[in-house]
């Protein structure tokens, strides 16, 4: 069994005048942020913000890429060739990189966002094209894949290291993909019902899906959703449930 | 007198469906390319193909911040806080730097574009938050100033490595700052004409102002603009001028 | 004394997946709402419903135009030709003329917003720019001129039928200009205060300046910001303090 | 047989520092303009000038809106809601309606561009969400479709004016659908070519596809692309063509 795991969460989406999240009080419980790179959300503001923050908490900070559209919030698919796909995550990356730099802290992960990472989950090229971005950039970055999804089989084709994460806030299909966020219900607000997910999933290794049945998965990180109104007191929960069992948690650079 | 200078053009300008520049042809004149950042011009798939060119060419790669205004070209002026200058700063070269890396070379120089470059050349907090951007990113990156502005003050009071530039292409002031592209004949587009002035700036160490005043300078780099139309034509000039005097041209991180 | 005087409030400046403002409640209170068109806020999308809001309350629909900037919410002054002035005006114009066709309601009055409404305010060629994009568009509309600047003249000039207005949330200079947003306690929350301050400058025609010196007013329309936390109560006690005194709250296309 | 016919062409697609097309020479051709509206294409300075072309050549004006991705040149799909691309097409219209304001002219038509268009093509509640935009606008609008498409059907069932265009520069399939610009060949460049492609169409009703198929249409409108290096060859052999045949040009308002 798992004695320790990685909680990551997106964080630095606010933009401009606009406020979205609770992140210092998120970046307690967490230990890998997925930070926005300006493209779906974040401003260069924002982003040396977040990433001091991360710094101060002792968080890893990950890149969080997405298409090219703040006015969709990065939720809308576009049809994009693999080579946009590969260079808008190097551009991506790369800014925040730059902020990860000027606070002396190395850049941990990427995790692909929204509907470029739902299109990543399905699509073997596309995902190839998103971990060959990354590769190419530093062939030290983590991959945070989907488990279960052709990310895990890109990952490797790439040759790119990569970490497995679960959602311990989201509905699963009984083939192993996330439930629509369009039907109602499928974002679990509830902190206790999130928490026991989670735990179920760490200790036991199996999320069960709307229908009942059991999924396999094989969790390095757990996410939660930053800007689900109850996002402390999942974390809060579970961080307490692990703790209960002598799991740490730990960045996913220390776990993956 | 000098025996190396160094040739910078601003490269990387186009923009999705939208081409500027000559880039593949003046990239053989050059040691230094100042490539946009996507704020003014360039997008990422025009970023990597541009620091491909470079690589290619042996030319030194730089990241050009510009101000976000895609729609005026980084031309207009905006009234930005100096936190924003040095945040928006860090993001642009991040974003290049993503591109270097992925090519595998090194970042050269960070070089203000447009209105940013005008207001750093006349004022000193802004220069110096545009300085503080870079060199938080990297205190190996070079800072390219324009000879004889606060900017060289400012580079100084920062303690960054930087190299002074003068214009081929440009008409001078009286007081060495450069005459506004909104006076027509501001931009020299004569080849013959730019060339001699090159020489003169590298071998004299002046050039001569609109009245005639003779304008000290200390040129350690050329800067020569690609949009002009006959860009490729004056930077033939000024090569084969240099090369009868035995000047060699070398990117800015041999020179400087 | 007047009998009757319209209040306006900035609305639909939610964005995307960005909530700004309490535009369902405030819409209650103001009879004049100038809607953001997209630059500096707003979406489609937000246009529509808020464009839809103002019908169902009664409210006159304005356009409130911005500099092209988004990451900084139109607050920040950028150096724009008169002719760019001019056509950004009319762009931001139409568009929400667009919703208000489809809406079936009229456009009724257009205010310059943030950083643009500044320069209006103080600068009798931008004013006129503006104003002269407005007229452009259709005689009928109302421009929003703040009471003793040059946008009075600037109006007249044009020849475009205006309505001057007041601020009952902001403190100001003793020359009659709003004290900077930049100076801490510029924006007035007490809803008491900002509701006594409207009073007295629709029955007495003064605003007492920071310094203590009476501003003579004249005022057919009262500005609240939507931005303030406090915006619905202010709107609250307001309208309790007119109507005591019998004074009707209209929009301005009915006081003007 | 038919004694006059409408020539559409894309217009005004330059962008800030960026130029693209030949406008002023492809006025003198064509009988309606579809006026780019700033999300693909245009900026307010460019859309002021291209209007005013119009006007000045007799041109009828139309809208032509987009995805909003200037990255792409609207050439992407992208995975918009019903109520998106409804009201994304309001604000384009209304955009470029100002203009039509500003100059005293009606707004004639509306377009869809890239791969919105594409989408209308083929998906009939999409081609009615595009449908409804402008006809929510004004039912004095026209909208084109593309002859033989489920935008015919759309256009019937919203109950909005429009009229059929074919494609004079564009290789067809058999089904009557353009053959993909990703197949080389698909843009017809040659003069001669196109004009007679066009007279068949005009004159014949029909069109002969990749594979001989002769595909029936029923032209209302010609369109020609002006990003097209020899569009205005190509439009100055149409109109030859149809001069010879006594068949005239006229915007669509008056064929229709």
């Amino acid at each position: 069994m798992l004695d320790r795991i990685d909680i990551n969460c997106d964080m630095g989406e606010s933009y401009g005048a606009y406020s979205l999240g609770r992140d210092s009080e998120v970046m307690e419980y967490i230990s890998s942020a997925n930070i926005a790179c300006g493209w779906h959300a974040g401003d260069p503001l924002v982003m040396d913000y977040t990433v001091g923050l991360a710094k101060e908490k002792g968080g890893g900070v990950g890149a969080h890429p997405a298409y090219p559209d703040l006015m969709g919030f990065g939720r809308r698919r576009m049809d994009l060739t693999f080579r946009e796909i590969e260079n808008y995550v190097i551009y991506q990356i790369g800014a925040l990189h730059g902020f990860t730099k000027a606070h002396g802290i190395p850049l941990q992960h990427v995790k692909a966002h929204g509907a470029l990472g739902n299109l990543a989950f399905v699509d073997l090229e596309a995902s190839k094209a998103f971990a060959r971005g990354v590769f190419r950039v530093s062939k030290d970055l983590i991959l945070v894949v989907y488990t279960g999804t052709v990310m895990v089989q890109a990952a490797k084709e790439i040759g790119i290291r990569f970490v497995e994460e679960v959602y311990a806030d989201r509905v699963y299909n009984p083939n192993g993909t996330l439930q629509s966020r369009k039907i109602p219900g499928s974002v679990i607000h509830d902190p206790d019902t999130a928490a026991q997910r989670a735990l179920t999933m760490v200790q036991e290794g199996y999320v069960v899906a709307h229908d009942g049945t059991k999924v396999k998965v094989n969790p390095e990180s757990i996410c939660v959703h930053g800007d689900t109104p109850t996002a402390a007191e999942i974390l809060q929960k579970i961080r307490g449930g692990l703790g209960k069992v002598s799991i740490e948690v730990k960045p996913m650079g220390m776990t993956g």
